[in-house]
């Protein structure tokens, strides 16, 4: 097992597909998984126990997570207490909780204030640590730093509802800049004031790429000791909620300038590049990482 | 005029459209550029007067130049004594000269060790300031982190074509990451080591983001007080002689990290967005910088 400086959360498989209008077939989606694996993924978001009725795309979340071949650590998105209910039934003991720091995030998009969706968290806790007391809970803040309904988040709103999570029994949290807006001084900020209170071991940021900042985020939390990021394979998917808002930052992206920073991720880049084609040719899409794309390039040069 | 933090070097109507395939008619490279200057840029490197047996593409420098709408600053590439006397003839006042600190991309580029190209420069400029004794000299150095045929650049070696470059009388130097694959850390080593030797304010970056690094590169050489960079709107071009190398750094994107870091660069960030599209569209290709794409669909959605 290669040594791993920072830990990546590959959530293409959940947050990518989930965004994609394709339906990516049961064996196709164990396909990605399992290249994903193959190029040295340890934490992938395999899938959601959301309703069928919100997201389609992840219907079949029970019929896959069996399917799962050991070795990585799979997480998945539950949403609610039902949720939770047809995620333990298939083995789950990763799994990920959604809020926001924005009040007209969440009720726009979950239909609840955050503190409903605080008090929804506390009985899925509950819930899942009855059953298993060793299971990991982590939980998306997402809008940490702008909501496409309401502007500039305050790092202050999102400490208040990190501290509750903390509270709550949440293992780590993964802080979202879910429209893709911030830049690195707000990333520093931010940082800065959670890691008073939380942890930076317990921590993890979930970058969007939209306009291209994603990267100099990363580098500025880097910087700080924040050691854990959320990327999606490929770049796929994005966040059908936020008007405007592009994908996830990519993971080959984030392996390039991780391994070229000195940081080891365990991942061949090689092999990652490789791993997202066949999904990407079902959803008709080229390859959405640059890292990727010059890879690619790269290697057609020498064949 | 607008309050500027940081100078934005303007140069995707020559180093842009040299890399892309299609000859831009001179009127609608016109077009572009007053759009660009509309937009707010005032530094723009407008065109080449390389040989058209290299770059067909900017053939037209000659008829080109003088249509040039007063207001911004102009900019032309100049790789040779020959090139100087057709730039002077049309006006030319600030001129850019091209070197590499790779022995071996300045052999297989312009068939010439470092050295043949300083001493070029040394009659370019002696000629040049002969004639206009307050014109300007920038200098190009490419492959200022990493050689697509020798592997890594020392710092001691760019600091040294720096110094050699700065004897000769030119202004400012632009340090070029010709291949897309400098992060983070390289910057950080770089900068440090050339502003003991150049003050900071002669300093410009050039950075392509084949990788997706060049914003995190940026916001780097931000922190260490550099307030110059190159960039191509739309993410025009590319270049063509190193293998695998996608384009320049986009300006958009550029805007978009330094507006939102509170650096005030002068640009409409709207009006830049659109001032590329009739090329993108006579090039056939879609716009290349993710501000710009974020923002056509948010002005889309408003619309």
């Amino acid at each position: 097992m290669p040594a791993r400086d920072v830990r990546i959360i590959e959530v293409g498989p959940r947050d990518g597909l989930q965004n994609e209008a394709t339906f990516i077939p049961t064996q196709l989606k164990l396909g990605l998984i399992e290249a994903l694996a193959a190029a040295g993924l340890v934490e992938i978001e395999a899938t959601s126990f959301v309703s069928p009725k919100w997201v389609p795309q992840l219907a079949d979340a029970a019929e896959l997570w069996p399917q799962l071949r050991s070795g990585p650590e799979y997480w998945a998105l539950v949403p609610n207490l039902r949720g939770l209910e047809r995620a333990l039934e298939v083995g789950v003991s990763r799994i990920a909780l959604f809020t926001a720091a924005s009040e007209a995030f969440t009720q726009r998009n979950i239909n609840m204030t955050i503190q409903e969706s605080l008090d929804e968290f506390s009985e899925v806790i509950g819930r899942f640590r009855a059953t298993l007391p060793d299971g990991r809970v982590r939980a998306y803040i997402s809008t940490a730093f702008e909501c496409p309904y309401a502007g500039r988040v305050d790092p202050d709103a999102v400490v208040g509802v990190a501290s509750c999570l903390l509270e709550l029994g949440v293992d780590e949290l993964s802080l979202g800049d879910t429209i893709g807006v911030a830049a690195p001084p707000e990333v520093a900020a931010l940082t800065q004031a959670i890691i008073n209170v939380v942890p930076a071991e317990r921590i993890a940021y979930h970058f969007h790429d939209t306009r291209g900042t994603a990267l100099a985020n990363v580098a500025t939390a880097l910087a700080f000791g924040i050691r854990a990021f959320d990327s999606s394979a490929g770049g796929l998917g994005g966040c059908p909620y936020a008007p405007g808002a592009g994908g996830n930052l990519a993971t080959e992206d984030l392996v390039y300038l991780l391994e070229r920073s000195g940081y080891r991720t365990g991942v061949d880049l090689e092999r990652l590049a490789r791993a997202t084609l066949p999904v990407l040719n079902a959803l008709g899409r080229p390859p959405g990482a640059k890292s990727q794309l010059a890879l690619l390039a790269d290697l057609d040069d020498g064949a």
